[in-house]
C-alpha cells in the first residue's frame, strides 16, 4: 500500500514551486531552492513543464548546479544544459566527483567536456579516463577511483597519523569506514576497519589486521550483479579491482541505490514501451515519434488479430452473439497470460526463474489457469444462456474461455523463454506478443467452435 | 538493458540446485549450502517447488536458519516454519537481531513466540516491544533499538575507552561509524564521527565535535519516505526518534535497500494484480482462489464492454467488418492509455506527479494521442479500404481510432487520480478500469459511427 502514499513531500514541493512560479513570486521560489538538496531539486525540476522549469533553472546556484544534473533523468539534463553558457557548465561540473562527472560528460557539449579536462590537474584526468573506459553500467562506470589507499606493512600507528594528515588538509571522503590496504604493486590485500584502528594497540603492522581480502568487485562486473552482491553482503562499500586485483575505485552503496531505484523504473516503464531516462514533458512531436513505433508494432500485433476474425466473417453475420462474446474471451486470456507472464519476468530478473524450475511452474500455472478456467467458464456459461437463451452458444463460449485461459498461462511461460534466447527484453515485448495469443486463439477458437456448432 | 540479463548467479545455483536434488546428491547439495550466505539461500529456497525445497531445507544449518527465514518472503517463511519443531523454531530465532526478530515474530507458532520471548533477557524483550508497538512499514517497525549511545559532556578519550571496552567484549555492531550523541535523558543531539574520534585532540568534549542534530527520522514516518530520506542525503545509517528526540534506535541503509526492492516488487506485480508476499510454487488451490477475484472483477468489466457491442447487434450483423475491426480499435486506445496511465502512476508514487501538474501532463499526453492518432488512423482507413473496398468504413474505422486514443490519454490521467482520491492503490486497478473504459469507447464510438453512416 505504500506505493501510492508515498512521497507526498516531494508533491508537495512541486505544488508550491508550481503555484510561486506561476504568480511571479521568485524570491519564494528562490527560497524554497535554497532550502533543497541538490537531488532533490533535481526531482521537482523532472516534475515541472519546460517553461516553469527553466525559470527555476535560472535560480539554481551554480556550485549545486553540477550536482543537480547528475541527478535528473538524461533527457532533463539536456534539456538544462542546452540553456548555460560553456563557462557557467565548466565551472558546474569542475567541483563534481569523478564518478559523477563521468556520467554526465558525454552529454556536455564538446567544447565544454574540453575545456573541462584541460582545466584538470592531471591526477583527476587519469581518474576520468580510467571511469569513461568501463560501460556506464558496469562496476568500473559506477566506481569512483579516488580512494584512499593503506599500505599493508606499517603500523596503526603511522595509519592514524596519515589520517591525521589528511584530515587536517580536508582531503578525505566523507566515508572512510574500512580503509582499503593494498601492496607497492596497489595490489588490494584486505581492508582495515576504523573500529580496529580505535581500539587496537599502536604498533601492530597492518597487515595482521586486516580483512575481507576476497571481497572485491571485477571491474567488468554489470551494475545490476553488483547490486545483488551489496544486497546479499550487506556492504556499504567495495573495492572495484582488474583482473590482476589491482585496486582500480571503490563503489559505495549510495550509486547501489540508484542502481535498484534505476532499475526498478525500467521494469515498469518498459513494459509499456516507455525510456526511464526520458522527460515526462518532452516536446510534444518527440514524445509522439518515440511512441508511434511502439503503437506501430501493436497495430500489426492486432490487424493479425482483426485477419483471423475476417476468417469467420459467415459465422459472425450468422450468428452475431459471438461478436458480441468476443471481449470475453479475449480479455480472460489475456489477464490470465498478463499474470502469468509477470511472475515469470520478475523472476528471471530475479534470476529465480530459469530453464530449471520453468517446467514446474509450467505445470503449476497450468493447473491454476485450469481450475479458474473452469469456475469462469461455467459463469460465463449460464451468462450466455440467459443472455441468448442458446444452450450451444454457452458451450462454445464456455468451452473458448477455457481453452483460452490455459493458453494464456502457456504463453505467459513460454513467451518469456524464447524472447530472452532471442535476445528481445522480455518486459518490452512480452506483454504485446502474449495478448497477440490470447486474442488469436481466443478469436479462433469462439468461432471456430461456433463455425463448427452453430452455423 | 540489465533486467533480463541480471543475476545470472542466482539462476546458475537454482539450477544447479534443482539437478543436485533430483539427482540425490545431497553431499553436493550440503556443499553449495554451505557455500551460501542466508540472503542467498533464501533466493534459492523460493525458487525451488515444495519437495526439493523441503529436502533442501533439512540441510540448511541451524545457525543460518533464522537468518533465512528473515530473507524469505512471507508465504514461503510459513511454509518452512510448518516443516519445524518448536525447539529448533526457538533456537534459529533467538539468535537474531531485534529488528530481525520483529520481522519474523508474528509468523512463528504462539507456544514458539512466547517460548523465546520467556528465554530473552529483560533488555532485550523491552527492546523486540518496542519494535512491535509500531507498524512494519513505518520508521519505528524498520529500526534497531540497539544503538551505542554517547554521552555529550565526556571527552573523546573517555569515547575512546568506551568503544575499547565494548570492542574487548565484542558488544560492538558491525557498522558504527557515526556513533550517536544523547544526554542524560536520551535525547539525541548529533552525530560523532570516527575519523572525528581519531583525528581529533583527546581532551577535546564531544559536544563540541557533533554534527547533524536535525538529521533524525521520526518513529512514525512511513517506510516509503524514510527511503527517499536515505537515497537523497546519502545516508549511511540514521537515528530513529519519538515527538520528544528521544532515541528509540537506527536504521541502517542494507534495510532501506529492501524497502526499495520491496516497493518495486510491489507496483511490477500489483499491476498484474498479484502480490510479492506470495509463494511462487504456492498450492495450485491457493493460487486459484487468490486469483479467481482479480479475474472475477475482469469478467465484469469485459462483459460490460460486450454489453455495449450488443446494443449495436443489427449493425454488426449488417456490416461484419465492423466486427473484424472492433479489436483494432480498442487495442490502439488501450496501448495509448496504458502508456499515459504508467507514466502516471510511477510519477504519483515518486511523489512527481500530483494536482499541480497533472493539467500540463494531461495537455501534453492529449496532444501525443491526437498526432500518432492522426497518423495511425489514416494507415488504418488505408488499410481498411484495401482490405473491404469500402470508404464510408474507412472513414467510421479512422475517425473511432482516433477518438479511442484521446479517450486513452485522457482516461490514463485522470483514472488514477480518481482512484487515489478513493483510497484505491493505481497499480493495482488502473489497468483494468482504463482498459474498461478504452473497450467501450472503441466499441461504442466503431459501431455508433457504423450505425450513423453505414447501415
Amino acid at each position: 500500500m505504500a506505493e501510492f502514499s508515498r512521497n507526498e513531500k516531494t508533491e508537495q514541493r512541486v505544488r508550491v514551486f508550481s503555484k510561486s512560479l506561476k504568480n511571479g513570486r521568485m524570491r519564494r521560489v528562490q527560497r524554497l531552492i535554497n532550502a533543497l538538496l541538490p537531488s532533490e531539486l533535481a526531482d521537482v525540476l523532472e516534475s515541472l513543464p519546460p517553461a516553469p522549469r527553466a525559470a527555476a533553472w535560472k535560480l539554481v546556484d551554480l556550485s549545486v548546479e553540477g550536482e543537480v544534473l547528475v541527478h535528473v533523468n538524461d533527457e532533463v539534463r539536456i534539456s538544462l544544459i542546452e540553456g548555460m553558457e560553456p563557462r557557467e557548465l565548466v565551472d558546474a561540473a569542475s567541483d563534481l566527483d569523478i564518478d559523477d562527472l563521468a556520467d554526465i560528460v558525454e552529454d556536455l557539449p564538446a567544447t565544454v567536456s574540453n575545456q573541462l579536462i584541460q582545466e584538470m590537474d592531471a591526477e583527476d584526468r587519469e581518474y576520468l579516463n580510467r571511469v569513461l573506459a568501463y560501460p556506464e553500467d558496469s562496476a568500473g562506470g559506477l566506481m569512483n577511483p579516488e580512494v584512499v589507499m593503506i599500505r599493508h606493512n606499517v603500523t596503526l600507528e603511522v595509519v592514524i597519523r596519515y589520517i591525521r594528515r589528511k584530515s587536517s588538509k580536508e582531503e578525505l571522503p566523507e566515508l572512510i569506514d574500512p580503509l582499503y590496504v593494498v601492496d607497492r604493486d596497489q595490489k588490494f590485500l584486505g581492508k582495515l576497519s576504523l573500529t580496529d584502528l580505535l581500539t587496537k594497540d599502536a604498533d601492530i603492522i597492518v597487515e595482521d589486521v586486516i580483512f575481507g581480502a576476497d571481497e572485491t568487485i571485477e571491474v567488468d562486473a554489470p551494475d545490476s550483479e553488483v547490486a545483488t552482491r551489496f544486497e546479499h553482503k550487506d556492504w556499504i562499500s567495495a573495492p572495484v579491482v582488474d583482473s590482476d586485483k589491482k585496486l582500480l575505485g571503490r563503489i559505495t552503496i549510495d550509486d547501489i541505490v540508484d542502481v535498484i531505484r534505476d532499475e526498478a523504473d525500467h521494469s515498469i516503464l518498459s513494459m509499456a514501451g516507455l525510456d526511464e531516462e526520458n522527460d515526462m514533458f518532452a516536446p510534444v512531436f518527440a514524445s509522439s515519434k518515440r511512441r508511434a513505433l511502439y503503437l506501430g508494432v501493436n497495430l500489426i500485433t492486432a490487424f493479425i488479430a482483426a485477419w483471423f476474425v475476417g476468417i469467420f466473417d459467415k459465422t459472425v453475420e450468422q450468428v452475431v452473439a459471438l461478436a458480441i462474446l468476443m471481449p470475453v474471451v479475449a480479455s480472460m486470456g489475456g489477464i490470465t497470460g498478463t499474470q502469468t507472464l509477470t511472475l515469470m519476468i520478475r523472476g528471471m530478473a530475479m534470476g529465480q526463474v530459469g530453464p530449471s524450475n520453468s517446467g514446474p511452474l509450467l505445470n503449476k500455472e497450468l493447473a491454476v489457469a485450469g481450475i479458474n478456467g473452469l469456475v469462469w467458464a461455467v459463469v460465463v456459461g449460464v451468462i450466455a444462456v440467459t443472455w441468448f437463451d442458446n444452450s450451444e452458444l454457452a458451450l462454445v463460449v464456455a468451452t473458448a474461455i477455457l481453452i483460452n485461459m490455459l493458453t494464456g498461462a502457456l504463453a505467459g511461460v513460454v513467451i518469456p523463454v524464447i524472447l530472452k534466447k532471442l535476445s528481445i527484453d522480455p518486459a518490452l515485448a512480452g506483454g504485446m506478443v502474449l495478448t497477440t495469443v490470447t486474442d488469436v486463439v481466443g478469436f479462433v477458437s469462439l468461432l471456430g467452435l461456433g463455425t463448427l456448432l452453430l452455423t
